[in-house]
Formats: structure tokens, sequence, C-alpha cells
């Protein structure tokens, strides 16, 4: 069961970086990675060269619970790479932990990965019959793998031709002995930004990586484009042929950091113009808006500032909500537990309020919501979502609830208002997303709340089997006690 | 070294919680005490009821690595209380870890603790002299010692007598096998609240533990009241006299939750209309408010809708940030890493910038944040702080620096300016403060805007001495690897 | 339920360690526990100072697990002492892991001990009536309370007069800044030895840990004898009157390491020495000795010598049997498993055997090893015990089951040969066992095997109530996950 | 550096299991990995199958350290393998530990190995060329690409296809969904033995696993021979030819546990009479006769008996000695430290000593002994060794120093006495070994003794730059704090 089907909305599924030209590689890196921390919390990873040796550390956890500063920073080299990962429960296993380190002909390839493919299952099946094993169930090891059948002729060729037989969302970051390279997906579906540090460079899936390490951003990568940086600096080509831009328009609504700029726009600008524009396009008869902490701060205060409301901190977060903290169970939970999250009944009391939200997926957490600030006292709860309805599942990376538990699929906007008890509830339009955002529509992939995926997705039924089905992978070592008590990885046979 | 003396501003020093009455008492006091969390992450522990044994579980650490909610749930008993610990890093042991449980003729009695004793150290030299041992360095153990010595006539008995010898501040609960003991001292300094939920009832340091559990907020506690939980319900005694009141205005300014209520005020209200007030007494030609997250935000959002300016999110905090990440050190520092915060270019570049914070303790933070800030493009940083200068150490259980440290201790506002590098700088006037929280000056503790002690600080000299000298303890089990690199407790022998 | 009761025979309550004048002091200390650790494997600390500053590890586990050597190391000081902890399951916990140090009127003091106290309850009353509060449940404790209320004149003063109301048996360790104190009960029940290292000296629970760190033997420390270890070198006094020496003859037995010496004689030519006077005492008609691994090894190899048979490794031990691995139940066990003990058929099948143990305290491995050989071919099987029947607990230092769970306590010698299936079954008698190791009867405290005690046992009721009663305590820092699935301490409350 | 290297002697690589047939496969393999322990401490793992579902649970250090028992038996599953290893520490690696599982075209495959493939360097580079990725170091991952590569016709024909191309010493063990299958190698050097349990059939590297699990020993797998265990029972064929039999004599001498068989004959019993014709062959004038504990007991019984001296415990391990536990460094253990090994003055002092060991591999530990003793007052000091002088590597699987490091490669027994500084030196002729033993010269591998390989080693070179040079792998998850002091896994990039 993915987190998402949890209910607990989309996440993206994963932040990677890479710095060459800098002697403290390792550590830069680890900055780096904390930095995108908001991107994977289920493993970290780094690998880094000092042109001979390439040292590899990796776990399961946080960025600083599986890297310590000390041993980073005895790592020599001046080149690295690193990854935080967030997967499907199924395979949050320490073989899957990324960066993906292998020997092949040419010597040693590491491998980040933030993507998903669409025709894993099918290149897998493929090289299967031609002898290949598997180790992990990322799409990564697929990529390897034809990278090393490709290798003959180098490795940046090889990626090339490699890259040519597979389709999906993907920002890569390789790493051998001496260069690092960069690559985006023909559509440049997940994003991948190029920045400088002296005379270093470096790559993130966003500029608040090099905002940690006190890099300057120089530009995204474009859409199939190959960047390479080694002792020659940095050097580029169209590595793939680009039709059209397809740039994920969650990436500005949820998934990236506010501080963080896409194209040049900041996230927190863009959100905070969704949420004038919800206020213009919907307005609600209310005392106050509150948003929901922290993703849907800043849309909020869009609102309240457009429809001239007070914005009000109605909704107070635990901060040390953590992975390690259980949530009581659903009986407990209905008796007005509030643990992560609690109203403000001085602020709600006797309020008619505005809550705006940054998306609805499964509608549960909507419904919790709703029904806090009514106990909390809010005369009426309008719900004000800075997106349009969530209807369709995202094979490109982030990790959704099967198409059947997105509440938008099949529910007009009043049965969904009716099932999360709201007295009203309204969804920006597609229209006046894009128009916000103000990229042209063709340049984004909004296939999440239009169905319009921009690649074809063969393996879409494929993505399932390959969780249910043949599925290797190997049990990361048990933290003592803690243990798998699940029973460690399992690997269920075809059916 | 305290962590305020490392340049954090003044931090609490615990929080507590009781509940009498619930079949799931341990497992509803973990819920509260990860409510309290803010107010201590150092140690945590609970110790439980069910009539004839008492269970402890204690740590080092949050609430969510100390207690497991498995083991928790499995603890029976009808009576628990729990406590979350900040301390002074010398002191940060295991053994110092609460509640502190022992034994004594009557049998075993629990004590958890927030607040500081002022005659501490001539009570323990008394103590000593009368042939008493001490394992702990926590006030606590005095408090233990007392009551066991006043043991004979029972529990309630010796705990006032024991009280009538205790100077300073302290809300104290109490656990023996069949009941739980609340008292505050005699001036209210510290926060106690009474809630109920369902037949059951609660004690907590503050009204948010009642939210997390479903509990109804009662009262507060009075200034020198015992409240007794136990089969006939709740007792109460007026066990102290009490001459006045003297609230802690700091739990107001900085230390509360702001989904808290103290004496029935919200404290994210009175932020905000502290934010208000000093936009009205202090007002700045500037284009945008920021606040520092998270403690910041409510007086922020009050300064910019008084000042009619925008409310912008200028600064962003790395969630992730935790006691095991390492930040780099000065050198790093300096050349423009930004790992904990981040501020967002797009917002600030050009701009004219009000930053709101809550208060200016050392001042170090402050001069970080406005550096940020103008390499982040601030036109101009106008510093609006929501509470006068913060020139006296406290005494009363807030771990504050050194009174030379304080940066308001010996220095006008100017020089505070000069120092801090702000465009403008302006406190809020005790006056403002006292005016704005609503409460009679008398009935507040602003000792550490103002010098006055509503309680005689005997053991000043008296409370270094005992971090410097004579201290015993026990250190912890050394968490393997991680270890006690630092040489565990160290019992420093008298000058 | 302490490990005695489980069935594993009596087993040694602690092991202590001092050393004055070696600037690693600390490292010696380490290295010291780590050679004394069969005498305690639950907890191990050490305390080390350096004339101004004491400082503490210590810890549950292994010597090896809770002290790391680096950290040792950088420990300065060039005094330390240290303890390893054998106990009961029920009071297994951090807060009873020695040395105890306390704070008292005179500075710190810290206290390591083997051995019990007969009249620790009377005395535990007598000062809880007196206002004092307790906060482990380990004797020691007791002892600290008396030195305190005694220590005007000093601490050597109150250590005599402390330990004159102690009865029972105790080998103790002090500490304070600038001195390591030794003392030894007035009956030298458990053991203690003196030794020097150039110009350090050294005490130990045995000589082992002497040549563990390239220390020279001096002396046994007299019964009822205090040897100071200050910057004069050592001083002695006759602390206490001592009317005769009764010294545990089950260290011989069983419990001391084989290259130890006590008062001269080494303990695996003592116990050869009984397997040769078994072997004349007891002969049998047989092909082959075998002895249990790794205890009863010397009196087997004696056995074979005198009877002029061969001796063979019948038995083979799994090197790597130890805490965490978890035998299988009960069913499991019958069905031939051979986890802990494998049986050698290849020398067992078809012979006569002589089986011989150092001791039978419950027999139930007994039973288990004769029907294991039985197994493995053997033709007959003579059980032959190199110390008489075990029919007493001990109340000085040794954990043993309860009275009636000792086979011998009610049983003939031919009941146990019939419960144990054995061929044939014999013990050494008192008389040999006292003639073999040749010290005089009235030397030697023998109570195990004839009732006669040589402190009378006052408390014999009160030790249990003591762990059922009234036992305060504290439960550690639950160890990630592996945790406190038993709830940690539990106080139960009188009866 | 390999742990030979630092001068332990030659140690073991492994240790296999397998089980078809029996409900609690998992519980069962637990039990048999426990009893196989001595021939790997480095990582512990199993795999179960019930037909559908594989399970992994893998890790690094011993199986107790792995493996939870709990967590064990709650894996279904009625056919497990499972594998201890022990391994050079450049590759002692999360990644490198087995059984290694993958997926290929006909499900998974999970393959347990003990032993050293002398081609796999050659091989490696063949299937790099063809495209292949390397995730680990460990040979078995060869043996895998080879299966997959062959695999169309089914797993067992591909077993057989891939092993026809591979060189060198193997006892393999593998699972698929639904059997166990386990082959050795034409030679058959390294052991592997079948057993019955009820109606179940386990594969192991020695019987002793067949003792632990109360399983009866049926007889050794064949040199060459495949068996397959699975719904039909066990089904047998003759895999690969097999020229003649070369078991590895060096399992007789030192490698297996005493209580196993190999080919019928114990191993304690074997050592014994190597023993005895040690004395035969090289006795001498002395008072008592020593074995090394624990290897050489045996032999050193065997001596004695024959030598009609007695055999006495002159030496005493520390069972606590482990691998957390740090011996002291160069210059502390020249001064006297006995803290793995002490030298029992009483039995050792004014006597002749013979000091029996199973080999001499680099002499270091030989010298250290002979000072002990003498140290310990031993007048004459006799070393006899129970095998030949080890004068060549072996490439079949056990881990030793450098020819260069081998005392005997170059150095006459002379030379070696006095470098050991022993009074008198003598080995076991190869002729006596092969007599003693009782096979066939012809039947055993006798390599490192003789230098005669029966297997070609043409990756000896290889098998270093194996290590020094394309090596991949993957750092396991750092242990909190412990962590990878040393950087985690290094990749050293081509020579």
């Amino acid at each position: 069961m993915s987190r998402a089907s949890r209910g607990e909305g989309p996440r993206d599924a994963c932040g990677v970086f890479g710095i060459y030209g800098h002697p403290e590689a390792a550590r830069l890196t680890y900055y780096g990675l904390f930095a995108l921390q908001h991107r994977g919390q289920e493993s970290a990873g780094l690998v880094v060269s000092d042109g001979c040796s390439v040292r590899v550390e990796k776990g399961m956890g946080l960025v600083s619970d599986v890297l310590e500063e000390g041993t980073v920073s005895r790592l020599p080299g001046h080149l690295a790479i690193g990854h935080v990962r967030y997967s499907t429960a199924g395979s949050s296993t320490l073989a899957n932990a990324q960066p993906l380190v292998v020997r092949y002909r040419k010597g040693v390839l590491a491998v980040a990965h933030n993507g998903n493919l669409t025709n894993a299952h099918r290149l897998r099946e493929r090289l299967e019959e031609a002898g290949s094993i598997f180790q992990t169930t990322v799409d990564t090891e697929v990529i390897a793998h034809l990278i090393a059948r490709h290798g003959k002729n180098g490795l940046e060729a090889a990626i090339v031709e490699a890259l040519r037989e597979v389709e999906g969302a993907y920002a890569l970051v390789f790493l051998d002995e001496d260069r690092v390279i960069g690559v985006r997906d023909p559509f440049g579906i997940r994003p991948l930004s190029l920045g400088r540090l002296g005379g270093a460079w470096v790559l993130a899936s966003e500029t608040c990586a090099f905002d940690a390490i006190g890099a300057e951003p120089v530009r995204d990568v474009e859409p199939g484009e190959m960047v390479v940086l080694d002792q020659a600096g940095v050097r580029t080509r169209q590595a793939l042929e680009s039709r059209r831009r397809a740039a994920c328009v969650f990436e500005y609504i949820y998934l990236a950091r506010p501080d963080s700029n896409l194209q040049g726009m900041n996230v927190h600008a863009v959100r905070k113009q969704l949420g004038r524009r919800l206020a213009r396009d919907h307005p609600a008869e209310a005392d106050i808006v509150i948003g929901v902490p922290d993703s849907s701060i800043s849309a909020a205060a869009g609102y309240a500032e457009e429809a001239g409301l007070p914005y009000e901190m109605g909704l107070v977060k635990n901060r040390y909500v953590g992975r390690t903290f259980i949530m009581p169970a659903q009986g407990q939970r209905a008796s007005g537990v509030r643990l992560k999250l609690n109203a403000l009944r001085k602020v709600i009391e006797g309020r008619r309020v505005v809550l705006v939200d940054d998306s609805i997926v499964r509608g549960t957490t909507a419904r919790y919501l709703v029904r806090l600030l009514r106990e909390a006292g809010a005369r009426q709860v309008h719900v004000r979502i800075a997106s349009p309805p969530y209807a369709n599942a995202c094979f490109y990376g982030v990790d959704t609830p099967d198409h059947k538990e997105l509440v938008a699929a099949s529910r007009s906007v009043e049965d969904i208002r009716r099932q999360i008890e709201a007295d009203s509830l309204a969804f920006l339009s597609v229209e006046a997303l894009v128009e916000t955002v103000g990229l042209p529509r063709g340049g984004l992939c909004l296939a999440c709340f239009t169905g319009e995926y921009p690649v074809a997705v063969q393996d879409a039924v494929g993505k399932d089997g390959w969780e249910r089905g043949p599925v290797p992978g190997t049990a990361g070592q048990v933290p003592a006690g803690r243990a798998a008590a699940a029973g460690g990885t399992v690997y269920r046979v075809g059916d």
C-alpha cells in the first residue's frame, strides 16, 4: 500500500543532487539533500568520487539519520551525487535506496533518479529474456542495464542510447569516476536545475538546494538536455528530441518548496497568486480565512488579501509529528483527539470560515478538517481548493492513490461537498490555474486534472503488476529490535 | 553551557501532565506529552499506577523516541503523570529525566516539575548536613527529600509542609499508588490547568494537551492551590498563602503553543494583538511584513493587518531541522549557507521589509536574519520586536543566557540596532505589553523586562554554583556508538 | 524471576575493580572489568576522577557494549573504580547499575559493591522512618545513606561507622575525588585482592583482573580490613573486628575464573584436585570421562587422570550462545534440538560415560545432559559432582533459586539419581571438599552445603519482600524497538 | 585487509543451509545457521518460500543479531535456505550479504555459496563485455548471471550449464519458489551434507547443523552431484563430471566444528588422532601438555594421552572476547596485558611445557603464546603443530594471508622456531597427516601444505585484482552512530 493510498494525498517520489568541482563535494551534497528532504523521507544516499575511488553512503530514513556530518565530511572527493527517496511501502527497502551503484564494463556508475518510467515493465521483460538479473524493484536498475548494454562507445553515448528506449518522466543524475551528468526527459516533466558555486557546478531538483549551499541558480536544465560536468566545466547537448515541454504543474501547487523557483518563477509567489485568483473566482461570505499548515499557507494568504478578509491561524500543527509517532486508531480518532492538527477555538468560534487547501485527493482529510472546525465552533465552513479537481492518477513519479480512490474521479463538486460536509466548495478551474501560473498550457503537464497524458502510459496496468507480480529486492539490515515485523521484503510470485 | 547561552534565546524548562480516572491513563499521558513536546525535548517520561503497581518509562529524547505507543498502551493503570524536559546541557542526563520516582516511608512517590526553586541550593546544603544523599541535579529531588522528611502525617500534609520551605516557581504534579496531586507556586508563575475528559480529571501545563486527548478545559489551577484527583473526584485546598499572582508574561510572548489558552486567553490571539499594538506604536515605512517562523508568525500577521501592509512568507524554515542535524561551523556559515532558514528572494528583492520577531535575547539571530534579508535583496530592514528589551535573567524555570550575554542588559536600543545592522529597531514598551495582554500589571511576572522579581532570588549565585559546583548525577546508558563523546556526566568538584 | 530460578544454577552477583595512581585509570578499569565479565553481564560501569572532576559511564549490558574503548580512553583521571553486575531480573534496570554515585555533604562518593546485606531491609525501614528516600533497589544505596549520615568526621570514619551497622557479605570499593577505598566484610565472604602495577595500586574481585592489565598480585584484602589508596600510597586498618574468616567455598567450585588465585590458591588447580578426590572417593566402572563445558572441564580432567580413564570431549558448546539468542520452547526442545550443547556420538556411542559436573542446583540441566548422552548412544551414564549437594540458599550475594527448588534440599542422593535418570550418582562430601581445598573448615563459608550460616540471616524473608514489596527504581532508556515489552520497572505495592 | 592478514590465521568463508518440506522451514534454518555460526560471523541471512511468496531477511552481524526468532518464526514457508558469511574486510558490506536474491526470466532465484571461484574474474569480464552490471563483489553474482543467461530451459538445466563454465570450489544451495537445490563442485572441496528430519530433507555445510535441529545425517553430497529437494522428495544427478575427490583437509584440522562428521569421520576424533600421531612422531621432554583454546584442545588432549603427560589448562580464554571489544594497541600489548588469553602461572611455573596448536600461519600468535608462557614461568616451551607447515595460500574459499606473510612459505622449521622463540618446534608431516586422517591422499586437497592445487588457479592474481580493482558494492545502512567511520564501501578504480 502506498502512502498515497493511506489517504495522505499525492507525494513526490524523490529529489536528486549533483556537484562537480568542489573539494567538499560530499558535504555540500549532504546539505543539498537536507534542503530536498521534503521530496523523500524514506531513504537517502550519496556517492562521492575523488577521481580514483568511489564511495557510497546510503540507508533508510532521513538525511540526518542516514548520513553523519562527520563521516560525510571525511569522504574525499570533488564530485558527488545524492538522492532522497519517497516510495511506496512495498518496496521501501534498502536495496532500493539510491543512488544505485553498479560496475559495468567501463567501471563504476552511480545513478540517482526522480520520476517514473512508463515502459519499465516491458523493458524489464525484454532484458530478462536476454538473460538479465534484477536485484531491486526500481526503474533505475532498468536504466543501468540499458546503459551497460550500450556501453561500448562510452558513457555519454550509452546514456543517450539507453534513454532513447525509455519512456516516461525522469530527472537523472549520473556519476562515474570523473564526471557528473544530468539529464531530463524530453517533456521536462520532473524539474532539474543547474547552479554554480564559485568554480563548482551543481545540479538539483529544486533551487532551494542551491540556496542551502550558497550556490547561485543558473538555469533550468531543458527537456531532453544532457549536461555534463567535468574537468572541462559544463558541456551540454540536446540528447533527446523534445517535441514539447510538459512541466508538472503539481510542483507549483504542492510538491516544491515555497522558496524554490521553477522556470524562474517562485513557488510561494505562484501559490499566493493561485489563492488570489481563487478568491476572485470563488468568493465566500465569510469572516476569516485559514489555511492548512504547512502546504496551503501561501494560497490562503493570497485568498485573504484578495478577499479583504483577515487571514487567521485557525489550525496549529504539532511540529513534532514525525515518522515514529503513531497516530491513534480509528475509534480513538473519532472522539475528538487532535494530535497532529489542533483548531483554535478562540479564533474560529462563531465565525464563518474559508478553509483554503492546495488540493483534495481522497477527501478524507478535508472532511476531517471541516469537522474539526465545526467542533471548534465554526458557524460555516467554506472550502476553497487552489487547484482543479484531482481526478487522474499520475504515472510520472508522483505517488497517487488508485484512480477509484480519487474523490474527484467520479463525483461532481456538489457530491464532494456533501461528502466533506462543507457549506460550500469550489475548485480553481484548469484555465484559471494555467493563466495564473503564467505558462502556456501546452508547456505544462496537467494530466492529473485533465487526463491528457503527454507520454503514453503503456504500463499503467503493468505498474500495478510490477508491485504485485515479479518483484525482486533485498531486505535491508533489520534495525535492531524494531525489525521487520512485517517480514521484510516479500516477493510475490506471478499470478 | 545551556542552550540559551548558545544563542538560541530563552526556552522553557518543562511540561507536566497528569490524569486520574481513565482506563487508558498511560496512553492519554503519552498523547498529552506529545502535545507539550515544545516545552522540552531532552527527556520524556511517564509513571502509571493501577492502584497496586507503579510503572515507569522514561528516557532521553523526544516523546516519540522514548515512548513506544504499543508499550505505553499495554501499561495498565487508571492514573498517570508525565513530563517533558528542557535542561541545560551539563545535566542533560538520564538520571535527571523526570518524573522522579522514589520510595519513602509511605510507599512510592513520583514527581514531575516545571519551574525552578530559588532556594534549592540552601535547602540542599541543609539536607546534606542532615545526612541526605543526592543522585540527581534537579530541584525536584530536593522537594522529594523534604516530603519524605515531613511524611509522617501522610502525603498531602507532607507536600504542604515541604512546599512551605521551598521558594521559587513550580507547577508540580505528584502521583502515588492511588492519587494524582497538582500544586502551583504561590505566585502562579508557571502555568497549570485543570481539565475533564468524561469521568476523568486532567492536569497539564497547557490546554493544548487537553485538546490533544479530547478533554475539556475547566480552569487554571490557582496560585498556591493544591488539587487532589482521586477516587472521590477533585478536591482542592489553598495549600499555600498567595499574596499576589505573577503569571509569567513570556508564556504569552514565546513559550506557550499558540493554540493554548492561559487564564482563558488564547495565546495566538494575544500575540496577534501584540503585533497590532507594535504596528500602532512603531510603524515603519515599508512594503511588506515578514515574521520569523514559527514563533513570530502571529505577531507578524497582526502587525501587517494593522499596518495595512501585505504579510509575506519571506523566510522559509526547513521542517526537518532537528537534533541530529549538525549545522555547519562558523566559517562555512558565513558564506551564505542557508540550511535552517532560507530567504525568499522573489518576495524580498527590492522591498523595504518589516521583520517582526517575538523577542531579542542575545542579538546574534537577529543580526543573522537581517543579513539574510539583505543578501536576498531587501532594500531596507526594519526590525520590530513584539516585546520589551529582554534585559534580566529568569530564575523561575526559563533557561536564559547569563546576564552579560543579554544584548539588552547594557545597551541602548540604538546600540542594539547598530549591532544587528537593522535600518530601524523598535520594541514594545512594558506598558504596551501589559495593556495588550489585558491583565493587571501586578498579576504578571515581568522580571525579564523590568528586573522586578516577585520572589527573592537568594540563590542567584547559588544557581550557577549548582551547575559548576558540587553536582552529582548519573550518566545514562550510552546509546550504542553515538555515545558520550563528551565523556558522560561530569561532576566538577567545589572551587 | 531470577536467572537462578530459571534453572541455570547459582551465579555470582558482581565484580568490583579499583585503581589509584595510573594516568590511564579509566582504560585499565575497562580492561579489568572485561576480565571480570563472568561475574556479571547485566550492567557495567566505571567512575573516574582526576582529583577535580568525577566522571561516570554506565549502562545495561556487557562491558564491551556499555563502554567504548575510545570514550573510556579519553576520560581523564588517575583513579577509578568499576563494577559488573549480575542481578535478578526484577531489578535489572539502569537505575541499579553500579557504581552508585551520590553527592553528600563531603562531596561526591561512588560505590561499587559485590555481595548482599542480610539486614538491608531493616536498615532501609529505619532510614525511611528517618525521612530517607530511595531511588534504587540495591543494598548499596543503604550503605551510601549510612555513610552520609555518619559523614561529619570524614569519609573513612563514616565508612567504618556505617559498616558497623551493616550485616552480610560485601566487597566494597569506594571512590571520592582523590582516593580509592576497599573494604571486605568481617568474614571475608566475598573475595577482594590487592595488586600493584608499577607505582599504581589496584583492587579487584579476582586476580585475573590483575593479569589482564599486567599488574602483580600482592595479597588478599583481609576480612574486616579497609585499604585506602591515595597519594600517600596504601594505608590499611582493621576497620571491623573479624572473629573468623568464612570465605565462600563456591568461588573455588564454580564462580571464580580458573586463572584466578584466591588466598594464594589457583582456582583451576583446586578444581582439578576436587576431580581427583571425587575419582578416589567415587570411582565408576566406565570407559570415558567427560565434563560439562566450560565450568567442569578442570574437575573432569582431574577425575580422568586419577581414574586412569581417557578424558574426552563428549559435549561441545556453541560458542555463540549469548543473551540475544532465544532457545526454542519446551515442545521443540524435547525433540532432540541441540543448540547450546551437542553430544559427540562418535565419542559416546556404546561407551560407559562418567559425566563430571561442578554442582547440581535444580537438577533440570543434569537430567537434560544425561538424556543427551543416552540419545548419543551412551551405554551408561555415571554422574559425579565435584561438590556436595547444594541444599541451602545463599544470602551472601550468589543468586540461587528458592529453597524449594533446590533439588538437594529435600531429596536423598538416590532420589536425585532417579530424577536425573543417571545410572549412578555421587557427590563429594563436605569433608572431602574441605580437605581438598586445604583451608581450615572454620575459614570457609559452607552454608549452601551445610546450612551453617556464618552471618545470621535476619532478612531472609525480607529479601523476598524486598523484591516483591516496596521496591522503587527507574526504568532505563528503552533501547529503540527492543524495548520494554515487559513494561519497564514495576513497583509493586505492599501486600 | 582481510582478517587473515591481521594475523589471526585462516578462516573459513561461509556456511550454507537448506531445508525442504517442513512447516517451520525458516525457524529451522535459523537454528541451523546458529550451529554454523563458526563458519562466518560477518553477515547472516535466510530466504523462505511458501510456494507463492519468497521472503528475505539478512543483515550484517551474528545470526542472533540479524535474525529475531520471533520474526523468523512468523515467516511462512516450507522451504528455506540460509547463509553465514566470513569475508575479507574490504567487501564486508550488506550488499554482499547472502543469500543473493535476484529476479530473472523464470522468477525469483536465491543463492547461498560457500567457496571461491578461480575464474570469476574472467567470467565477470566476459559478462561485462556482454552488457552485464554487477552490484556486489561476490562470486555468487557471477553464478546468478550465468544461470539467468542459460535460463531458457529451466532452472536445473541452467544451473548445470552455468556451473560448467565455472571453476573453483563451491558448495551451493539454491532456492526458487518451490524447490531447494544443492550442488557441490567436481572436486568436492568444500563440504556439503544431506540430512533428514521426518519427512523433510536438509542440506548443510556441516552435520552439526543437523544435530541442532534434531535431523539425522544421511550422507555427504558427492563431488559434482546436484541434489534437488522438492515435492517429489530428493532427486539426484551427477551434474558435473568428477575426475577425483579433493576434500579440504583443513576442515579436519581447523575449520569444522569438533562435533561435525565429514565423510563419516568425526572431526574431534580426527584431531585427537592427529595429536597422538604428533606425540609419536615428535615427542618432547616435558612436564605438561597444553592446548590453545578452543581449536587445539582435541589435538592437545591426544598428544597428552599418547605421551603419557598430564594435559593441563595452561591458557584460559576470556569467553567475552567478541567483535566489539577492542584490543589494546601494540605498545600496550607488549607490557603484559592479557585480555584475550591468560596463562595459568600456578600450572606453568617451573614446568617444561608442550604447547600444541592446530597450525601456524603467520607465526605472530605462536610467538605471543610462547612469550606468555615464559612470563608465567615456563622453564621450556616445546611447540608442536598438529599439521604440516602452512606454506601456500588457499584459493578455494579459505581466507589466508598473502603468500609472503605465511611464515612457512620461505622459512625452515628452525627459522620459524627462532622466530617464535620456542625451545623446540615440530610439525606433523604431510604423510602423517594423510595417514592419520585415513583417506587416500588423492582424495584430499592438501594445497595449502603441498602447493599442489587440484583446480588451476587462473585468477590467482585476478583474485587480488578483484578486491583492489573493479569492485562494486553498496554500503549498508549505517548503524546509527557506530557508522562507517571508515567511509563505507570503497570502489577503487582500475589500475
